[in-house]
């Protein structure tokens, strides 16, 4: 038999001895889990961020394993530990709204459950570090082979993030940077499959790109050129052939972004 | 039987190669080894944070694990490597100090080696990279299950860092920050179980902290907020609720950091 | 038999979730795979950092390491991936010149192959995400067993980059920064085997460094000394003791290097 994934996903940096504590805590459960860091330079407190990371990599684990997510403002506070199972995954974390958009494109509910049996948890729970002394142990545990329905109740009530939904006007498409990604790629709300024809031009915080062009990726065009395209999520990009559109554009999460005239 | 761990924390960053061939060089040693990254972002020559660093992470881990820690601005020079047993763990460390705090409160004194027997070692040895040349293959050695004993002598004497110790002045408690984590978080050298009361006012580097309370965790108040708490490590923390208290009181090791009235 | 070694270099940085993604495409392939983290922060598009970082990084793996390398900026454009076997190792990079350093001192030429061969990709391959489409999955079935040449057909023409070398002028030798370190110490071209004797002087970019010693390693002096001394790589480094040369003398790559008197 396999030995189990645990997979990592948090904002504590690695300058902090937190991840540190997680990994000794899950491997004294479970010294067979295998750890995998999937990011620990979630922006701090970063729970929309999260939430578009999350949705871009859980769904291509093998069906199973177990994802750790601690990146939790509300720590020690009333919000909920949630063990989610959906699409395969098994996933642990603050029911803080991180999950909205990995479960938003199921077809199917999750099951949902509030983790509150701490037979489980770390003798003493802090008030600031669950990640070390529930959310680590109770992964360990689950790999070992402790039934979900072990951890707490099952419910059907947890936090949502909204999500600004992109629209049409017109000709046009409009919509708003969702993601600013490590090369300053910013990547918009608008799904790629809407744009029937190439954007006459392309609007960012109401400006014209001038020059921007439409493409199929960024080595199409000389290092430098703003590009549009779409991003490998799936999703309208602005991005700038081996630069930062993010530092060009002095753009952000919340940018508006408009393509004219990129419907028939 | 399972496969062995090793740890590795240094401050050799990513963007170099030097991780890299740490890694290379355990797994042509023992295949069988499985690699766990603490950190790699140990401040360049941080002795000090990692000794904080160390102290809140070793002592989670299995027994029997071995932690490879290279902070090492000694290398090359008259500094010895140790390998140490301590609490169940296994630790290879440059004598400088910076397994000071995960020492000192141990209740039985550890078993500690200079690492001599250079067969264990690469063949040939750099004068600026013995985390590659010596850390490395006896990490790989000793996960083995080379007996401690083959890679040198005992001693008795190691470097030991100097901690400023908190004390109490009438009412108040009087210290400083040891450890700034990448929150922002100022975590002081003042244990948590002194405060015997919650402080009539706090001060950091002589200065009250206007509206600063003192809470059980960050949620508790509103974002933004100053906040006095228990860290996760037992000690007292002033922070900024989803803030960075680093930034916002200009603060970091050093400061000083006094409880007004917490003494009954 | 051993679970199989799969190692990552990319500059994906971590924040994003394109690490996460293509480690979950690997371990769906091939759940049994044991994934290395060399560094998700080569520079974007740091095609010779990356050169360099391979060079020093790929020797110390054992044998039949699979080594997966995306610094990939002519992602989705005519460049092809390559599958390269090579001292041992099996290298999956993108034909840009990534592993010109790490092939240059082989004593044997490698076996190079074009990745060719669709039915090892995902089914719906993005023209902006190879990493995850192709390189991981391909990774995958290596580690599986699939023979190298499943993979695409042979070719014997790939990109190598262009490299200043080190040249000697009198007693002196000439050459330039080719790599800055995390520490910022400056390494240059010219290999230490070169250098006779202590060099009279150093000169960085034309001026003479006051008082740079040369030296064995850097606790031969104080901390804030400028020294030279041979790398942990062989070449010829310029450092500040305890500091950050690149800093210190506003240098990078391509600043020239000059030892003044080196040779007899």
């Amino acid at each position: 038999m396999l030995d189990p994934l645990i997979t990592l996903t948090t904002d504590f940096g690695e300058d902090s001895p937190y991840v540190a504590a997680v990994k000794g805590v899950i491997l004294s459960v479970n010294p067979r889990a295998r750890l995998i860091d999937l990011s620990h330079q979630i922006p701090p407190q970063g729970v929309g961020h999260a939430a578009f990371f999350l949705a871009e990599a859980l769904p291509y684990f093998p069906a199973g394993t177990v994802h750790v997510v601690v990146v939790d403002p509300g720590v020690g506070g009333e919000r909920a530990v949630l063990l989610v199972e959906a699409a395969g995954q098994r996933v642990l974390a603050p029911d803080n709204g991180c999950l909205t958009e990995f479960l938003r494109p199921l077809p199917t509910p999750p099951v949902v459950r509030r983790v509150t049996e701490a037979r489980f948890w770390r003798p003493s729970v802090s008030s600031t570090f669950h990640g070390r002394d529930i959310f680590a142990p109770v992964a360990g545990h689950l790999s070992l082979g402790v039934s979900p329905d072990q951890f707490g109740p099952l419910t059907d009530s947890w936090v949502r993030l909204e999500r600004p939904e992109a629209c049409a006007e017109g000709a046009d498409l409009v919509g708003e940077v969702v993601f600013v990604d490590h090369f300053g790629n910013l990547i918009s709300n608008i799904p790629a499959g809407r744009v029937e024809r190439p954007p006459e031009r392309i609007e960012v915080a109401g400006s014209v790109l001038p020059d921007c062009r439409w493409v199929r990726t960024y080595a199409d065009v000389e290092p430098g050129r703003l590009v549009a395209l779409t991003s490998s999520a799936g999703l309208v990009e602005v991005a700038v052939a081996q630069g930062s559109a993010e530092e060009r554009l002095r753009a952000g999460v919340g940018t508006a972004i408009r393509l004219v005239g990129c419907r028939r």
